[in-house]
């Protein structure tokens, strides 16, 4: 197996781009990505989307953005996996790489949720979830995410407000990423004031839909020299799943597939999660900022929200978490998250975050959720010497 | 890189399942190629589908699928190239065992199109397409493949009756299948009178939509020994694309990423076209099987249909196409198709195939294209010895 690293990073501003079409969006982060390798062409394309068929009424988007972006002819497909998509495609990516079967492979994420031209929005996130037994019931995601929360709220004595510090912190880095879709603070009043949404996660528990793509351009570790000084090395690439329903699970509170796939990139690195930088985290809503940190060694059971308000997670903290604004602040355009999470931990390392630039970051995280946890994929970025 | 093999195969009838949901069948599926192998777990699964979110309402294939098995937890993506979604899955089952990152693999391609809970059939299908410049203009996937038909008409100066054959071959092989949709044999004369869909294209010249699923499982061949003795060896694993839109190709009537697909499996294979026993291509429509024929070598352009004339490619032929029923005959059910035809191959080569047994087959071909052209795949079987 070889060792895989990231040579080239591009993405969109996140937002609402209704002047763009999906191969557009998707087409200029493939773009910014190559020409930041110094590269024209590349051997394949895996493109992380979830919604494009329900939503922008296009599938076959492999074919599609390769032929867009001057690449026609080369392997191309779309991966899904809900919100984790972006992550998945990488992963195949990375084994595509690290297998030998690849050389020169783009790993593009992209979703296009405005412009609605089939299910609405909240309908096609459900797909998300189980659609015989959750979706069609009417259980739509956020009520998943609302249902997890309360029992939280419940089982660990916590109460709603001591949420807020996810948010705030998310708000707060958002300002400083010239790609976020919402680049302004909020305070932790204006947290408990916020319209509700699904009782108990209102709209700023909540990170938007959005239009956005990122992409990486991945190579063996022994060629990326000739392409690149600012080469960011794979340390481990783990996935696990778990099952997709939430009320088939033994404990719903515990993210056993974020445990598995983040114990096996601790493996895979050989590292403790208190040597780690920072952490892209999947902030969709903040009860799961706090139940990736717990699954994923920041904290004990029910102690993911203490872990906040004692500032640990902030950019001077313990584990910085959302360096760059998090799903929500930099938004989350579902099956590009995976890709905005990996490039913004890429821009940390090479020290490019601007003034969200964490000192000396060698090693950093990022971890994408598809459904309420039943696809995980956990990466470990370390800056090359 | 590991030489990859079969070690397990399974398959639904295809069909109108009414009674079943997308997960049981894809259950079914997996469950009898995992039994077939005499194996009860597996490192990963990938899933070929292209519509489950615009018709059955369910995206997150990957982990659904994994649980319902009795896999949770391992690694499982859904992978879709519209109608190749199927082989493009296997390709990536391919990469992750050919690469040494997973051992044991399980490939399963399905589709449910009936219980539509979304998008109608017809809308669907167009997304296999180009939806800003075909779909949005409402030209449907049976249109494409109707301009593409009129326009070989009208160059190589065949007419409609020419493609009789293709469609006459597939049902009389229909008959010997018992997992074919339609087991019954068709005459040249109710082909002429057939009902009309999109002119030239008639309801005989049309693949029927299905719901169905089929699988494989993968092993490093190294270790196939240990699990089956009908080991059946991938020789070539090959994909290209083209453009999705019709319009901007060059030569609508060459389909370049067969060519290419093709042209790369027979390299690693180290054969040539006359070498293969049997070839099962993607008749989605009667054109497609006079294009597939010419863009792989078995036909100089515009003779695809004389191969047929000639009898070529029946049982007894030179050349054995769709002897299973194809997807005239055996049905097509969309993400599902490319798994289908890869069985249907390893059927032939184990000496599985019943009344429609090709006598000493030792090296088959299958070949999944997506849209009308623009993802192909090509996968070179050999039976190990």
């Amino acid at each position: 197996m070889r060792d895989v690293t990231i040579i080239g990073i591009g993405q969109t501003p996140v937002g609402e781009h209704w002047h763009k079409s999906l191969r557009q969006l998707a087409g200029e982060a493939v773009s910014a990505a190559l020409q930041d390798a110094g590269l024209e062409r590349a051997d394949a394309l895996y493109v992380g989307n979830m919604l494009s068929g329900e939503i922008a009424a296009q599938e076959h988007l492999g074919a599609l953005i390769a032929d867009f972006v001057g690449l026609r002819g080369i392997e191309a497909y779309k991966v899904e996996a809900a919100c984790c998509s972006g992550a998945a495609a990488l992963r195949i990516g990375y084994i595509a790489v690290a297998g030998g079967l690849q050389d020169i492979v783009i790993v593009c994420g992209v979703e296009k949720m405005t412009d609605v031209l089939g299910r609405d929005t909240t309908a096609a996130l459900a797909l998300a979830g189980d659609g015989d037994y959750e979706a069609a019931l009417g259980l739509s995601f956020v009520a998943i995410n609302a249902l997890l929360m309360r029992r939280y709220m419940h089982e660990y004595g916590v109460c709603h407000q001591d949420f807020a510090p996810f948010s705030v912190n998310a708000h707060r880095n958002g300002v400083g990423n010239p790609y976020a879709m919402f680049r302004w603070p909020i305070t932790a009043q204006a947290f408990a004031q916020a319209r509700m949404i699904a009782d108990p996660i209102n709209l700023l528990d909540s990170s938007p839909i959005a239009d956005g793509a990122a992409a990486v351009v991945l190579c063996p570790t022994a060629q990326a020299g000739e392409f690149t000084n600012h080469a960011v090395r794979i340390r481990a690439s783990a996935t696990a799943t778990d099952s997709v329903a939430l009320h088939d699970r033994r404990d719903p509170l515990f993210l056993s597939a974020a445990y598995q796939s983040a114990r096996k990139a601790y493996q895979q690195a050989g590292i403790r999660p208190q040597d780690l930088d920072l952490f892209e985290l999947h902030d969709a809503f903040t009860i799961m900022v706090a139940l990736s940190l717990e699954a994923s060694g920041f904290a004990e059971r029910g102690q993911g929200v203490r872990l906040a308000q004692e500032g640990e997670i902030t950019l001077e903290g313990r584990i910085p978490i959302c360096t760059m604004g998090g799903l929500k602040a930099r938004g989350h355009p579902v099956g590009a998250t995976g890709l905005y999470q990996v490039v913004e931990v890429v821009q940390q390392l090479r020290g490019q975050a601007g003034p969200n630039q964490i000192e000396g970051a060698s090693l950093g995280m990022a971890q994408n959720i598809g459904g309420s946890g039943a696809t995980v994929v956990t990466t470990i970025l370390e800056r090359a010497e």
